[in-house]
């Protein structure tokens, strides 16, 4: 069995609605360019604020995905 | 251009649902006092149980707004 | 009045749908075993991504009960 | 029940004595201005010295109080 | 000879005086369940307030024992 | 002699230019509401890109003041 | 299908001859009383000095089991 | 109103006279293979040292762009 | 003299024997699409289990390389 | 006026009583070698437990003293 | 070829005009005492702020040297 | 019995084959200049590449040794 290797890309997903879906949209726009993407690790999670409410959850994810 | 400057607050907001409602409580608090609110970072979260449930969320974000 | 002592104890929870429910289920495991839960910290976040989604989160929190 | 809400101010306080002296005159100054103080996390422990010893303890902390 | 190996816990002590005795009531608790005790690295210092005074001191301590 | 206090705030100054005005401008700013300021610390140092360029240096700060 | 549940317990090894022998004597102690080990993550190296030599690795570890 | 992703990249940009020269060559460098740059981070400052003086300034920024 | 840029990417190598050889696989595999590389930093060591066993090593670095 | 310089030393004071004193025996013994200390900073707090009681505080500061 | 060995040094400079000052004042005071000098690394940026303004910059840098 | 206090210096070791070799080869080096060292802490893993190969382990860490 060769042992495998992964790379780590840092990307921020946006939201008007939850981290949850911030998430998602990074992972889904991650999808794009990588195959075999097995885990995240949220780093950072901020928003911006408008109008006195919260218009946008910024989170930050760290993507591993394996390479051949 | 003037350079513009911001000051950031501390706050903990709390919510017996989710972490996205604690946050906009901490946010919608920080209105009654401070303008031009701009951005969140969230720095913490925690929460308190109670009868082996979760009964609060608890997060802590700084709030940047611009001063004049 | 006696000064109070706690233990904390780290576990991870996950969830196929949300943040909030893999904290949840973090808690309602350590239910089994502890008793006088009180507070718990978020120590991170990660998830697994199967298929270009995320299909579970990942959760890791403290818990601290009061012990007698 | 309304979500309770806090803010935290970051205060150092000192003392030719002791950690906890410094503490309590960190807690003391902040009576002044604001009420209903819940708690304090200590975030920093330095001092100043001079004739090679201890003159000053400063000790840092945020101070959690809750907001109406 | 065998490698030694050690096990740690987490745990909070309080006090109404010092952080000193908060940590001897974390670890005075800790004798309770666990031998060889051998040493503790405190990790957190926090404290509740009350009537604008520190009314008792919270000291987490990481606790290692030997373990056979 | 008493023991002093000291308050610390948060603040991002900004600047078309440096690092050192950006804190300078964030110095100027304080000046219009808090007096005494004793000391400051770099937490962190960001920028805005526009057309390829560094078109904003932005400095956070914590200032240290005296407190009578 | 149901959410696993995971525990994390923080261990020390030790070994005369290396980073790796620590690891697997943490691990192979913690076998003796926990099941369905997963993953550890290294969070501290340190070691003991005697005579001007390395006399002992110890390498802290946290280890995730999960819990039924 | 679709919701935007941003990609981080980590470069380390050197110059021979200052740290703000330094971010500005990372920056224009990265301009060569990415678009719509948004934002930079200045993750760590150092630097090389030749006949006991400053050779060269090392800047390492994390850049965020925006992703279609 | 041209200021030289590095970019930094973050991979994770894996090995069944050491922490040297995940390193060392991490860094092979680089090898097959970034030239001019310069050197790495160690950011997190974990690993698998298995049957009470270390199963897997998993290093993950960064690794520094020259861009033109 | 000449632009001062300070020098950072690393000590760990012990004391079977206090925190104050393990730092104050740092002081102490950093007074035999360095000349005009003026600060120091709590970088840890440590200790040795025995027969279930501590035996020892151990508190690492730093010590910055003035250079000519 | 025999393994080289570094030493650091934890130095703090200042100076009135700029950061990039400070550090080269730290540099060129090390100088005095330690011979090939390597690298350095900034660890901390702060200030003393007199009548409203930045009196001085104070820059903590870490040196490496290569000792024989 | 006296209260003992320990100093610390930072030093980092290299090797062309182990991270182990390069912390012995610290540990060597600094007994050329210390007594009585008692243990060691790991706090940077670096190395350097060449011909996309691990050409030098560089491990920084903290040695802690007994002063009279």
């Amino acid at each position: 069995m060769t042992d495998r290797v992964y790379k780590k890309i840092e990307i921020t997903g946006t939201s008007a609605t939850s981290v949850e879906d911030a998430v998602k949209n990074a992972v889904a726009h991650a999808a794009k360019t990588v195959r075999m993407m097995r885990w995240f690790e949220v780093v950072e999670t901020r928003g911006r604020l408008e109008n006195d409410k919260v218009a946008e959850w910024q989170v930050t994810v760290k993507i591993g995905f394996a390479v051949d």
